[in-house]
């Protein structure tokens, strides 16, 4: 006997020994406590399969002992004996790990039959020709899944004999040549392997279990979990289970059903059904099953039995089920029973009906679903009934589909956008030139960039799919078409971009449009019910807040004011500024821009009203405002060449000069955020005053507004305190001129390591705090996320480096360690300081949990993104309890 | 009377009062406590001048009553009168701070004169001529520092006087003429302030001890207070005191003096005096006064005095002092000491004499060096005793005077410098296509690039003058010649760099070579004493190694391996590494490589042992091997445009795309460190192959080394235990193939945020840990350096929103906060890890100290900084016993 145990019949487990028995095995042992009709049998332990692993490949001493003593067990229970001559034993052998997991070894039936069992088969059952048909299928999934003979060569002697016969379906093969083609099966695998098919039913277990065991490491099982993040060291269990016969005659079968639906979540048996089969024969498509509904006339009591043990079943697990069952002569036997896949809109019913049945509670609906997955009902979708073959795949960069003709020119998207037709613009990559033809497109579709490249962001801003970065398609801008591979695609073609998987098809694809059901709407007023975090959105345009408050937004967590500075009409006027070699120069061209901002301002405070809106003050570089060096370098070369005119070559040198003192090595750790506003505050000032005017109008149409003034990048107190004077400085102006008080506070974004070192002193000037997880996980993991993501990312991802994406799923090791040194400091300083979030963190589920762990008051993400972070902080308050 | 105590008379103060009684007052005190001749006075406190600017120019309430009061303490003492015809009472008033700080007001001398007291004066005296000589002398004095009348005003009137009577010297002035002067001065004051020259000697007191307060804000002492980094708000003292008058006779004089020489630091009496005269007679030039020996002779009995005072002096305040003193009729006053200023050199020297005459300890001799000083005397010095004129100006960027003839280009300057001509490389950058050129070259000029261009940083590791970022000059490089200005300097004409100043000037101008005396190595034995951090060189090859050990290096402390792909005949393996498209060409490539790095290792060890030396891997992106993106497609145009061969253009547009792929937005948080390393670990095995052959070549030869190999910009324990496994894998084969055992640990450099946050992890793996805080300061402020150097730190400096650049001294806030979080961290893991820093604040002296104070094991800087390093480490550990 081992010494650990490894061993538990079904009757010693339980439903919470998953970790142990792997989810099969809980189940079966789960299903056997509650008194359901399952088949004996035992299960040996996911531990005793990380033994073996451990031990390359031997079992731990004293396994098969205990499990030839559990066959006894069985033996007893059956008053079968394995290998029996009279009265044979025969057990199923399954693979089932914590975790569902396709790809490793799963089924082999009617283990225990040899030469000589088979004949005591056929004399117990009277049924000869079952008797061969159970040991020829026997030898054949044996011999294919234990000794790697490849299936074809059983298939082939199989085709063979039925087109002798004239045969349709395996079981009218007579007995007589069942024998046949079992000599035959015996001489494949004498061929193939050297040896005789094994005899020795214990040399039969005992290898069927060293196969499970191997499977876990073969390449499908290991890419999935790769794929799946499961661990690799949490093992599969192996379930051996007396067999019940679905393929004994017209009172036999085998099927598979789920309680719901697991599309559509209606509350209605789901399945199909095969009389006189075994269960692979529902899977393998040679013969159509049933629906399961038409079990109720071919087997009536089987039936009503079956619903009961459904409504049971549901009642036990509080759960959708997905269940196998097989009928041995007019007996129901359950095979298994787990919670049923489903999809997001099933999911969401399914919930929301089971609190209605009272059958979960609120809290446990929140839970069952998966934030990420509600994504799936927010955007248009690809059928994925309808098969698919792509022409390119890219980078997912922002979720849903679209469908229209080519285009590769902004201004033309806009025209064409504009006269109603459906475009995508296909660009190497987008530029602020081009945000207008985002606008009319229908989605975007580029050749190179990353998750955060500018149509990326643009386009998950806008909340229109975007596939980025697909390197297979080559841009002709000339000839106005790309080619991928041989094929080529042109302007006015129609193509259909999918930014939920990055693919690229050729034509219109069907879609589903996405529905927000009831159910969903419950769901999320739960989600609020229970969610301690409030949720904001980034939004930079009254439509984003617009869209924003839509899905529920409490305020605007990051307004970015930026890409208003890069709208076509502003952007010589921004030009004029940052080339200004004067205070005044620059003043009369921050001038200009002062309405355009207010006007700004004022359609989002008043779509926000009256929640909160962050605004947040100049930010990049200013040389993203102007061209790059290498494109004017470029120019003047050809205009040199050109022999353009001296004056035109002169301006174009100038400029060039001015674009090199400006151009910086790392703009993302250059002269930006607040460093700008400590050179320049007159752009500050000019924002600031933007946003007062724009507060005192609202006021004015009695719209009630409430302001955060964000400082960017803040790494020091000085530098708050003194941008706060200047900024407090054009309020007391501009209460005097408008003789009117304002309703606003001002803040700084936490985003580098030394403003969290020194939160306590910032927080003695600052009244609230946003920590911009964007940057500050690009500082303190020196990663720069342009570089990091096309270069050395998929390295560390591949080498298992990291788990995440750092920037998908906040590092909280070390960005997370920041932020909690960051609010302990604040905190000592100023209690009642208002902290969030805004990075893109602020809307990716584990993220929102480890801000609801650090008590934040809200996180702001992006405006489709709401729902999920509703959720997912409804679930973290939940779990977190 | 005051609440406070504003005032203090001489008996009343010490020598640690300098912050009430200002550095004069307490010495005054001082001397006065110990019993020198010190005519009786007191100080107004320098609190009272703080109040004085917070009360916005009003003083504190009964502080003149006080004054007064102290005045009469001064009339009891004395027997005389302030303001009395008889007998009346002068006095001298001067400012003060706790801080020597010119630019404030400084005398006024014979306060107390008026038309009557004059007389007085005379009368008691019995010269006519001394007391109205006095009172001009107050007239001009008070005029100009009280009334701020034009001085010249008032010389002309001399000078017409002693043209009418053809006499040289103002004391030759007869009685009558004076008294016309001063009718003179007075009507000047009148028609210039509109009022008469105040005769109420009280009302001169209030006025003069308001103009000392006023003068703490003129625009001289604000900007000395700025460069020097002085607070604002210590305020300055004033002393009053009575007058003794050199002036009255021959027997009669005053003078300065040193009680060592200030710039060799011999021990002799060193200044000199006037007879017949007072203070400010020595100052202005118009009399040549006698070297102090002369005393001896004119005044024997004085001399004697004056010797035993300086004696006295010296044992008191241990240190070589600064003093003013004045004879009145044969009997000596002292009117001021402190200590004296000098230069380095005289420094060192007094401070070895002290011990030696077992006047101070070894402790103090230590702490009265600067370390930041010491620079002066290892590099070749501009003779500042010569008049000189820069023709342009950069930044001071490599310390240390050239001299040379002008030379444009990087082969010319290697060949003249072999053939043993003395040349000064000029160029607008250098790249390290240049580095056999700065190699030949006396020093470098730049026209572009900071203090951390490639010009800078080579000549620095070098010790070789630089001077960079001179905007002024452009450069014709077509024309080999430079202009500034109208000016223009061509090929072969002889210019000379000072890189301590960064003036540039035409012509060869004399210098003074470094002097390593004896005194100095004494100075630097004591300093090793007393140090507990040991003092590592950064250094790249074995000739920095070789200058490193000279210096006192006790090991490398980073030895980077960049500089060895650089060099000209290896870069064509690097780049064909580079552009490898699979492992095999690359690892070729690397093959190529490999007996250069092990020769450059061999070299490094060897030069260095047995002391430790600590290799960093690959660091930098690769791209930085390759041309830049801009000048591949410009040279693509001109190609194109030239019709070059459709080949050569082919070949042209294939490396530009390789660039393309290999090019990084923000490169220093880009694919670099170990990130290479992981990406392709056949860089790093290279690598460390090269070092264990060159290992073993060594033992070989019985030569002991000790390596550190580091693996740099680690911010996760997975990469480094990723690299560790691949290096000891290399280490295993090589320990076969060689059948030997080497001596090496394996580290990281910290230099992410994160990676101090989690350095208890990576201690479990990591044997020694380096600071490497430019790219941690880099990162923690979110600060490029090669941006916010130029661009916003000047702000930053400037608006005194940071006090010094945090990349010159360690910014303890932020970056020191992660290096405590990651020092307790570690040694939390590991309580024998070796740490130290290799940043360039590892040769600053406060950084150095704060590296002591967290207990760091070493600091590691560039050869050149290393007896700095030596004293500053020396001076942490005494301060901080």
């Amino acid at each position: 006997m081992s010494s650990k145990k490894f061993i538990y019949l079904f009757e010693e487990g339980k439903s919470d020994m998953k970790n142990v028995l792997g989810g099969k095995g809980a189940n079966l042992a789960e299903m056997t406590r509650i008194g359901l009709p399952v088949p004996p049998g035992f299960t040996i332990t996911t531990e005793a399969c990380n033994e073996y692993q451990n031990l390359k490949g031997s079992f731990p001493s004293g396994l098969m002992e205990d499990a030839f003593a559990a066959l006894t067990v069985l033996e007893q229970k059956t008053g079968k004996h394995f290998g029996s001559k009279e009265n044979p034993l025969l057990v199923s052998v399954r693979s089932g790990a914590a975790v569902s997991m396709p790809g490793m070894m799963d089924t082999i039936l009617n283990l225990g039959l040899n030469d000589e069992s088979v004949q005591g088969l056929a004399d117990l059952t009277g049924d000869e020709r079952f008797a061969y048909d159970c040991y020829r299928r026997f030898i054949q999934m044996f011999s294919d899944v234990v000794l790697e003979i490849n299936h074809v060569l059983f298939e082939e002697v199989v085709e063979k004999y039925k087109r002798k016969l004239s045969l349709i379906f395996d079981y009218e093969i007579p007995a007589p040549e069942m024998k046949e083609i079992i000599k035959e099966y015996k001489a494949i695998v004498l061929k193939e392997k050297g040896y005789e098919f094994p005899q020795d039913v214990r040399d039969q277990l005992y290898r069927a279990i060293k196969a499970v065991f191997d499977s876990w490491n073969n390449q499908r099982a290991i890419v999935y979990r790769r794929i799946n993040k499961i661990p690799d060291d949490i093992g599969t269990a192996v379930n051996i289970q007396c067999m019940a016969f679905g393929n004994m005659g017209d009172d036999c079968g085998t099927g598979v059903a789920f309680t719901r639906s697991p599309s559509t979540g209606e509350k209605l048996l789901y399945g199909e059904f095969l009389i006189n089969a075994q269960g692979e024969d529902v899977v393998a498509g040679i013969r159509t099953p049933m629906p399961i509904s038409k079990l109720q006339e071919e087997l009536p009591g089987v039936y009503d039995q079956f619903v009961d043990t459904c409504v049971k079943l549901e009642q036990h697990y509080r759960d959708m089920q997905d269940i196998e069952f097989t009928v041995e002569k007019g007996k129901l036997y359950m095979l298994q029973t787990r919670s049923g896949k489903r999809n997001t809109r099933a999911a969401v019913k399914i919930a929301v009906d089971m609190v209605n049945e009272g059958l979960i509670t609120i809290d446990e609906a929140l839970m069952r679903i998966d934030p990420e997955q509600i994504n799936q009902l927010l955007h248009r979708q690809i059928d994925t009934s309808v098969k698919l073959e792509a022409i390119a795949q890219g980078l997912p960069a922002s979720p849903g589909a679209a469908c229209g003709k080519v285009v590769f020119d902004a201004d033309l998207a806009e025209k064409m956008g504009e006269a109603g037709e459906k475009v995508v613009l296909v660009r190497n990559e987008t530029t602020p030139d081009d945000i207008h033809g985002i606008v009319y497109a229908q989605g975007v579709l580029t050749s190179r960039g990353g998750m955060t490249s500018h149509a990326a962001v643009v386009a998950r801003g806008m909340g229109k799919p975007c596939v980025c970065g697909c390197e297979t398609i080559k841009i002709d801008a000339i000839a106005n078409q790309f080619a991928v591979g041989n094929q080529v695609v042109r302007e006015g073609d129609i193509i259909t971009v999918d930014g939920a998987t990055g693919n690229v098809m050729l034509g219109e694809v069907s879609m589903i449009e996405p529905t927000l059901s009831d159910e969903f709407a419950t769901l999320l007023n739960w989600a609020n019910e229970n969610k301690r975090l409030a949720i904001r959105a980034n939004a930079d345009t009254p439509e984003d807040a617009r869209r924003a408050r839509e899905f529920g937004a409490e305020g605007i967590g990051l307004c970015r004011t930026e890409h208003m500075f890069m709208a076509q009409e502003r952007l010589p006027a921004v030009q004029e500024m940052i080339l200004s070699e004067n205070l005044r120069d620059r003043e009369a061209a921050l001038g200009k821009l002062l309405p355009f901002q207010r006007e700004d301002f004022y359609g989002i405070l008043k779509a926000m009203s009256p929640f909160p809106v962050c605004i947040r003050l100049l930010d990049p570089p200013l040389h993203e405002f102007l061209p790059s060096h290498e494109s004017l370098a470029l120019g003047l070369v050809e205009m040199k060449h050109n022999h353009a005119p001296a004056s035109e070559i002169f301006a174009q040198e100038e400029l060039l000069k001015q674009v090199h003192k400006l151009a910086e090595v790392n703009p993302m750790l250059g002269h930006r955020g607040c460093r700008l506003g400590l050179t320049y505050p007159e752009i500050y000032i000019m924002q600031s005053r933007a946003i007062f005017e724009a507060m005192v109008l609202l006021k004015q149409e009695g719209i009630e507004t409430l302001v955060e003034i964000e400082i960017p990048l803040v790494m020091d107190q000085a530098e708050f305190l003194f941008l706060k004077k200047e900024i407090m400085a054009e309020y007391e102006s501009i209460k005097q001129e408008k003789e009117t008080e304002l309703n606003f506070t001002l803040g700084t974004m936490l985003e580098l390591p030394r403003a969290c070192l020194v939160a306590d002193e910032i927080a003695q000037e600052a009244e609230f705090f946003s920590f911009g997880t964007n940057d500050l996980t690009q500082t303190a993991l020196g990663f720069s996320r342009d570089d990091a993501e096309g270069k050395y990312i998929p390295v560390y991802l591949e080498k298992k480096i990291i788990k995440d994406n750092p920037f998908a799923v906040l590092d909280r090791k070390g960005v997370g360690a920041l932020m909690k040194i960051a609010v302990e400091k604040a905190r000592s300083t100023r209690d009642d300081l208002i902290m969030g979030i805004c990075g893109e963190h602020g809307g990716e589920p584990s993220s929102i949990e480890f801000c609801h762990l650090l008590g934040l008051d809200y996180v702001s993400c992006s405006p489709y993104r709401i729902p999920i972070a509703r959720l997912a902080a409804a679930q973290a308050a939940l779990k977190n309890k």
